[in-house]
């Protein structure tokens, strides 16, 4: 597979950074406690050269521009209960990923892609969870494959009843790949569709409408042209008296990050990245706040974009992100961090404090998506706890998160910063649970759920490495004289590695116990999709994504694995 | 990739037929109320040319006895509450699959080689939880990779602690490929290693033994060799004690198949398999009973391996397993059935009545596992019901295991047999559960659960092409006008998509719903080892699995996907 469409020249090709006044392919229109999210693809900004985005189709940066979307929805419109998902075009709602653009891509883009995109759609879910921000979509002309997966992810969907919408995921009959954006798990999972009527719906083309659609719970809805308007007015209604967003709360803005790129480092406002090229690794160090925090939620709404854990979050999200798309090479990511553990345990006592404040719901809701964006990223995860460190409650997460997580035991000579701890918050213990819908912790101690108990007893307390080794929390401890070896000699083992093996391999450990819907999404449905990606049906001369609009039908392998 | 190992000659090269006399690699040992199953790898004794099974190394040959000897011991030894499995060799336990064959493997044997083997194993804890046939694996030398896989679908693993026996997962660092046989997910899952654990556990080629292997719960014990035949004797002791076999009952011989083999079909006792090879299509008709059931358990003890239920799901099990492995091409697997519904649910209701007859028992375990065999089928099933059908209870099952389901509503101008029906028996409704957990109905109804109460309500009744439509247990009625005609198209349709597309989209559709330890092997771990399976970092010229042995370092990709 040659990478056309994601060129490999300068690192920082793909911006996750973006506001509303750059949108070429969103609108945000707001009326009161509704507000409207229109899809309207431009079809000449494409993210890449090589092609266009035909009828509301969608590359990466379509759906940079809709997690930006649901992102300021979240935060800057509190008064928000109710989003419409349409789209701006007359006979199309969309359809779906642009399959030129998917034809071209790099094996890795496809996955990356495909990832973020998921993600973003699970946004959608959580958003209607736990911010209170329901999802009602209205389908006119053909919701197609990405198109109709999209529509999946909200609370409701209501199709015109005009003889000409219909929903589809046409995957398998035109492109031999699957609906992979979460389709397939919506279907069964979400909309429990019958199996045999999914196994129908994704193979006939040219999709299901009308009374069919309601019957075999694809749709909620099908409303004739007539009555359309009244009933998507109706359904806004009652989908809003399910909101528990916010009465008269006024937004926060969510400012641009400061980033600044200079060669292999880039710096944030609270937090910084240096790219070690050779070893292949990124060290990412958090740094703590640099004042006492707010006393208040009034206060914090004062602070807004600037509250430094909201702050932290929406930079360590960047990073991860353009980690992830654009350093491909780059398999181990170090964290570490520098602050003032006292100040953390602050902050998190505040946002607990305050964790029914409609902001503070929405910045704890945030971290908990950027944490589960950190359990999905492949690539080797170690933290490294080192005098001076602050890995505290939220930012203990993080190491929790992490494949292997090293600690320092004791202070480094010539350096009389304190040594390193680990200081555990009520926030470890509930309010960020993974995908598989149990906490870091009790995915860690599967096996001895006494040990989350033991653990939850020290609260608040800085734990040295003595203290976290025996509490199972760090993977080693060494002291001063063995550190560096023992980190160098762990990178270069882990360099030695192959890639794709220790993708499969974090995939599988992370995710012990349960599984949900979220987590069948980028187990079981990804992990497939992954492969077929890299079959030649799908992918090679003559497969189906190659050949799609050539006038000529791929050529397919008979042969059943 | 090339297919080295697997000749593409004679269709019939792979034969899963296998009895004790035969057996080149194990060897079974009989004492009171313990069997031991002894691991005794005949190095020269490969299922193809190219390579030697060192070192207790195992390929599908060596596979298909060990399921062939699981399936002796729960029926031809009522008696054995605890097998313990042990190594024939001196200094090792077992080196795991043969790396050589798997390097020359194609892809569709690798991925067939690697679901066999995950059925035999889930069939060792299915064997524990549901026949009281405890597993005790005793571990004197290496048990690496899948030899320590086969040691982790045990109930207990005792280590020697002689300085030399380890248990190692040494694919990543070995291999570039997952510990795809269970591995991953029995240490996070069954045994519940600490992640962080976990990771080191799979990048330490050298393994772990002593007491760091018990402390990380790799092992249940581990005995100084002064000590260990007491300990296997306390062990064999304490699991004896927990197991339900029955007392002072004589086991039953599972004497050989009838099998005819004649150009495209083949012939067995109570089904045949007729091959369409321009339609890529194999019919399986399955043949009621020619004769009332016994009435009793001891007469279904008379009839031993012939009672009509038993030898249907052995010989359905041989089939399933002889297309899945010679027969790649062939993309779909109709079934059909032959018979008389009454008589077959006279059988059911005689097995629902003795369920409780150690008998019995095996053979409703061996349904759920044939069954189940047939869910991880990577081809497209369906079944049809025609006039003279009998999908009564065990057999309806199969319907509900099936992508689609097709009725021919009424008789066929010119036959006198009845219409086909569709009845339900109390065994659809508990005794074969799906790898989720739930049954096929519970699963297909996920969506609205009332609808399985209004199916159990029917039990016993025949249910015409309107009842079984209405009850939502069929995917389409025809009547004899339309029925060749919907079918052809039907099939040419399938024949059409992807076969790779296909397999993800069945693998998903199929699954609704929970995930347990076992769907989660078939589903997380499967999918990303056959990823894994077609990267170059494993099976290119220069990778891993090509270049092992040849004193040439792996060439890797180190991109990350």
């Amino acid at each position: 597979m040659q990478n056309n469409a994601q060129p490999q020249g300068p690192s920082y090709k793909i911006d996750f950074k973006c506001s509303p006044d750059a949108y070429r392919h969103w609108k945000l229109k707001f009326a009161d406690e509704v507000a409207e999210l229109v899809m309207d693809v431009d079809e000449n900004a494409g993210l890449f050269p090589g092609y266009r985005l035909k009828l509301n189709s969608y590359d990466l940066r379509v759906d940079i521009e809709l997690a930006d979307a649901l992102q300021r929805l979240r935060f800057e419109h509190p008064e928000a209960k109710v989003v419409v998902l349409k789209s701006g075009k007359d006979k199309v709602f969309c359809a779906g990923a642009n399959i030129r653009m998917l034809g071209e891509a790099a094996h890795s883009h496809k996955v990356n892609f495909c990832k973020f995109t998921n993600e973003t759609r699970n946004g959608m879910e959580d958003s209607s969870q736990h911010s209170g921000q329901k999802f009602l979509c209205v389908v006119r002309g053909t919701a197609a494959g990405g198109g109709y997966e999209l529509a999946l992810a909200c609370d409701q969907i209501i199709l015109a009843d005009d003889g000409n919408s219909t929903v589809s995921l046409p995957e398998i009959p035109l492109l031999a790949v699957l609906p992979g954006t979460g389709g397939l798990t919506r279907i069964t999972d979400k909309r429990k569709v019958r199996r045999d009527r999914a196994d129908v719906f994704c193979t006939v083309e040219e999709g299901v409408k009308g009374k069919r659609a309601v019957d075999w719970r694809l749709v909620d809805q099908v409303v004739p042209n007539s009555k359309f308007d009244a009933a998507v007015v109706e359904a806004v209604k009652k989908l809003a008296a399910t909101s528990d967003r916010p009465a008269g709360a006024k937004g926060i803005a969510l400012t641009p990050l400061t980033r600044t790129i200079a060669g292999d480092s880039i710096k944030y406002s609270s937090m910084k990245v240096e790219i070690d090229r050779p070893g292949r690794v990124a060290a990412i160090t958090l740094l703590g706040p640099t004042a006492a925090p707010p006393r208040s939620a009034d206060a914090i709404h004062g602070e807004s974009a600037q509250f430094w854990p909201l702050r932290l979050s929406r930079e360590l999200d960047d990073a991860i992100l353009h980690l992830r798309l654009n350093e491909l090479d780059i398999g181990t990511l170090l964290f570490k961090s520098q602050g003032d553990p006292v100040q953390v345990l602050t902050y998190d006592a505040l946002m607990t404090a305050n964790a029914s404040n409609w902001l503070v719901r929405e910045i704890l809701n945030n971290w908990k998506r950027v944490l589960k964006r950190i359990d999905v990223t492949s690539r080797s995860l170690v933290t490294l706890i080192e005098p001076g460190s602050c890995f505290v409650g939220t930012l203990a997460e993080i190491a929790f998160a992490c494949d292997r997580t090293f600690m320092l035991d004791g202070q480094m000579k010539g350096d009389n910063r304190s040594a390193g701890t680990i200081t555990l918050s009520p926030l470890n213990f509930g309010r960020y649970p993974m995908s598989n819908g149990i906490t870091r912790l009790e995915t860690r101690f599967l096996g001895e759920p006494e040990s989350v108990e033991k653990a939850r007893g020290r609260i608040g307390q800085p734990l040295d490495g003595a203290d976290a080794a025996s509490l199972g929390l760090v993977t080693e401890t060494y002291d001063e004289v063995d550190w560096a070896d023992e980190l160098r000699i762990f990178l270069e083992e882990r360099r030695s590695f192959s890639s794709d093996g220790l993708t499969g391999l974090e995939a599988n450990l992370r995710f012990a116990g349960p599984e949900t819907m979220e987590s069948k999404i980028f187990g079981r449905l990804t992990a497939w999709q992954n492969w077929i990606f890299q079959r030649p049906n799908a992918v090679g001369a003559e497969g189906a994504l190659k050949r799609y609009g050539s006038g000529l039908k791929a050529d397919f392998n008979p042969e059943r694995v």
